[in-house]
């Protein structure tokens, strides 16, 4: 409702920002004293429910992306689907996308839909490398969408030097510092990440304004080949194959 | 032939059930000295035997489905396609499937029958949820095509209390078994399978008269949505991420 | 330079030969102290200068096949196939492949190129016999292209007698090799790939003379069935599921 009230102070914000949201995961917590087990719901009765709560929140006629939030197992990709379809039809959402869906999962949904798929937001980051060897991000790349990236300092573990993947990337990031404007570990994580090819869009989880700060500069960051790979050594703890 | 014998006798019991074989497999016994190293074995000419074997048996005219048991490493899916093609032409064989499939090597056969297949039997179970995760069960959904589960009780291990997801498993049922009409494990257990939106059919290697009631009552059981993660839960001994 | 000047002496010979050529990892070594980071390269730029450095360097007009030696993670579908697709234009290679591609990155790859990519060079071999189980080459099977088995006998690994696995395979060995004319392990060894149905070539890197011999010896040989089965139980410790 913050948001809401922000967005109707000045009605041409509304158009200079994507507003996406998210449904399908329900958490056991003290506003839904009904909810036992953490689960997903993606069914159509709970995706529409779900979007027309979150416009009516914010007061506005359209979503720009709605996600799904996980892949629920319970839910057949013909039902969500039906969800989706009728949002986009009735202009509720503008397009729809998933998140943490591996590539099977995505090719069923993606079968499904009225309008492709626009993305895929998965978990990547230089400590979680799996959606460039998983087929992840060649499948965003093969249907020319961008992925976003979640997670992408690694729920915070990449700036503390406890892991040793971790240390091996500081140790990293403070050679290649200078070089790249005295650039620090989470700005060329960030810049990592949208050197490849597939072009994800970090995600930063935070009210930091250092945080989003650091991503804009990462954004001008190019990083030549031998310390993007330099990086993924230090990662990895070991060369390439 | 005891099967052939008892449809003998009532013609009409013929079209009331589904008559389904399986070939493919070779396991050294003391009815085939011969065989020295358990294998596979579906080239064209080892199928086409095999069917014929099971309606001279059987004594009918027409299988209702062929499984081809395994992947075979060594026959091509040209070879197996061939094999499976002239059954189907011939009039022999009604639909053909496979069993324990990946999906790479489904639609590798799939690319190569005239018919599409029509099943892939994999094994499936609370302790064995591989399929909801490793695109299994979402080609089968993809296809529009029904999964048979093999193991449903885990072989076994899901009634015994020795496992510690068994364990926790027996822990859940007990806590649900009330509110689904003095449900036992296995009934929940093939209503947890048959839940799955792809609609496994759990397949019960037994002549035990319990497990087909159990089976059949599992049936009438529509799980809550928190039950089945409940149940999903209890079996990996951790919440949804 | 040595081949080039072998090609000189006797043009015909030129046409009896296939020239294979790899493109895009770079190492440092003492030639090349600007590199510091082992990486991949196949940017259009670098696969283009690649090849026609080969082609310089044997003094010939068209490379048979180029392969691109490892999927980089960092360059494009798009770029790489831009490559691939000038060279094949304009006549100075013959057809693509790739290396080490997973199925996703060959599908990807194979989606942007002109011409459908020729092969997919991998490990394989009775010590790594990921590709039958992983998709790979089911997915050449699917394509009806052949794959090149890289590293055969394991690196080397399957003539010593220190694997467990390889401790085995030279028992099973020991008791086929009367029945295949005296063959030796190595030998059967590359037999066992090329009775796999995708067809592989066994890839020999090697001056060896005796190396060569034996390969040419081993496509003579047809292994049955179950010694097939009996070297891959060997190589597992175990019978087939």
């Amino acid at each position: 409702e913050a948001i809401g009230g922000a967005l109707k102070l000045d009605p041409a914000f509304r158009r200079k920002i994507e507003i996406v949201t998210k449904c399908g995961i329900y958490i056991p917590c003290e506003f839904h004293p009904d909810r036992k087990v953490a689960h997903y719901n993606v069914t159509a009765a709970r995706i529409i429910k779900s979007a027309e709560k979150s416009l009516r929140f914010m007061g506005i006629d359209e979503i720009d992306l709605l996600l799904v939030h996980r892949p629920d197992w319970l839910t057949s990709a013909d039902e969500t689907a039906e969800g989706l379809n009728k949002l986009l039809k009735d202009g509720k959402i503008r397009s729809a996308g998933v998140s943490n869906y591996n590539v099977h999962q995505f090719d069923l949904l993606n079968s499904r839909v009225d309008q492709p798929l626009v993305t895929n937001q998965i978990e990547f980051s230089l400590l979680h490398m799996d959606p460039i060897d998983d087929g992840t991000a060649d499948q965003c790349q093969r249907h020319r969408i961008l992925p976003m990236a979640w997670s992408p300092l690694a729920k915070g573990a990449l700036m503390e030097k406890t892991d040793p993947a971790a240390v091996r990337l500081h140790a990293k990031a403070a050679e290649l510092s200078a070089k790249y404007g005295g650039a620090t570990i989470d700005q060329l994580a960030y810049a990592w990440i949208m050197a490849h090819p597939s072009c994800p869009l970090p995600i930063i989880g935070t009210n930091k304004l250092g945080r989003i700060q650091a991503l804009v500069k990462a954004a001008d960051i190019k990083l030549e080949r031998e310390d993007w790979y330099g990086l993924w050594e230090a990662a990895k703890g070991h060369g390439v194959p």
